[in-house]
């Protein structure tokens, strides 16, 4: 299951653009309309993969189960098929994340999942449930059972997490064994402190896991802020050594929570990630020793 | 596996003090001696845990399989009988890499090993061999086959890697679910150029490694110069949110190669590593999900 190095990989640049977004909780049409504006600025700004927020149409900060099923929608939402009509006659992929109401047909129950989508103009590539849920998300949102897609796309093969997901190194390293050359984090960050001078703590697990990897990492984090919650505004970019290439954190602007719109932007070439080569004797996936990760670990 | 929150934990302060050295290639005695003053060293100082880097008895920048031969030695070595007498009527513990000649009773090749030792009073605990070789350390070395143990101390229990096994992280992973209050790394980190404001990648990765795992880790780097080979200086405490408490990067001196000893030292409540709870709905270790973690990742 290992990316073959001999892949056909594409050599042109791919421009990145992580829209940092300020949706407003429970307003579902609001939502969608700056959702959809935010692809359209990425657009015009040339952007080929475009990475929104998590639950970027339905806010954050839900009161109870039942706001947050307000704001739930399906796959067959007119949202998507708008989002795939704004995305026609481009080649361009968004990466975004919604509160998804299960109605599918293998779905009879009536749970709500924290989903992110991957869609272009051909409509919706692949869903992923998030997996990892944090704090009060155990109150509304059921665990997704999925491990998440890699999606080849017209810009190179896409791995989808949603934010607490990426702070548990096995989820990019599964994605990273499956090929993927980026991996698209929706995230809403809520802020907490670190000490001055240093990046925060989400931004080193993606720095962490991209050098893993050798995987580029997309982080679309939230701005304003939501019943009095600030978030880290951590959007970024990140190549696949595990530096920094846009980052809105840093920034003068980036401590100002009523900045609502921000974007974190790089043009990257993602076959690079191919080549896992990091010395003339070191392989960054086949140096991995899984006959050493499944042996019990002596207590001496 | 998981460690039990309900374990007897130790509620003291534990010292840990990471010596940072400019060992000499092959030359044994030197070193040797360099590495029993450096833990008289740190036990004045008051420390309970002590990391010294990685190879520290036989240098690192090896021209041939021969020369890495000449500073081999066996856990029968009188080095270790020297360092438990330094250790005489203390409680203290060392961590140090060393260049192992395997001659013990289940070896009967002659291979040599990257090795780490866990020692104290009594003798040598617990010897751990590299599992991820780095670069030329391929020509000369044969990879463990062992996950490295767990070592019930005095001071908690010990965890041990050895600098590019921390890049992989289900060995931090391992440790922390075998109930790992502190992982010693001894290293030797190769200076590699990192933009500037930004800790070294390797010092992320350790960072990384002690967040998403809640454990303490205690990195032991180089110092000096080795035949042209400059070192990261990254000797660094870290705490169990992954925040740096004590470090030699960044400090003004830590860009003078010529600086041969500098240290990382941290009082450090150890046992608060054994609470994985993150918020009220969140614990570190529990909320891992091996069920996805094994699933095949669809490729779309």
């Amino acid at each position: 299951m290992t990316a073959g190095r001999s892949s056909a990989a594409k050599t042109g640049v791919t421009r990145v653009v992580c829209e940092q977004l300020a949706p407003r909780v429970g307003d579902l049409s609001h939502n969608k309309s700056m959702a959809l504006d935010a692809v359209r600025r990425a657009l015009a700004d040339g952007a080929d993969i475009v990475v929104l927020p998590e639950l970027v149409t339905s806010g954050y900060v839900f009161e109870t189960a039942e706001e947050a099923r307000t704001t739930a929608i399906t796959v067959e939402d007119p949202f998507f098929t708008d989002l795939s009509a704004v995305l026609a006659g481009t080649r361009s992929v968004v990466v975004l994340g919604f509160c998804q109401h299960a109605d599918d047909t293998d779905d009879t129950d009536d749970a709500l999942y924290n989903s992110a989508a991957v869609v272009d103009a051909s409509g919706v590539r692949a869903v992923y449930r998030k997996t990892h849920l944090w704090d009060r998300e155990t109150l509304f949102f059921t665990p997704g059972d999925r491990t998440p897609p890699v999606v080849d796309t017209a810009h190179g093969r896409i791995g989808v997490l949603i934010c607490y997901d990426l702070e548990f190194a096995e989820m990019p390293r599964r994605l990273a064994l499956a090929g993927a050359d980026l991996i698209a984090v929706p995230t809403n960050w809520p802020l907490v402190e670190h000490p001055a001078g240093q990046y925060p703590a989400e931004i080193i697990q993606a720095q962490s896991a991209a050098r893993a990897n050798g995987v580029f990492i997309a982080c679309a984090d939230r701005s304003g802020v939501e019943r009095g919650q600030q978030w880290t505004q951590g959007t970024a970019v990140i190549d696949q050594f595990g530096w920094l290439t846009s980052s809105v954190a840093g920034s003068t602007a980036s401590s100002d929570p009523s900045v609502s719109e921000q974007r974190a932007a790089a043009d990257l070439f993602l076959h690079l990630s191919r080549d896992k080569a990091i010395s003339p004797h070191n392989d960054l996936l086949g140096d991995r020793r899984p006959d050493i990760y499944t042996q019990e670990t002596p207590l001496l």
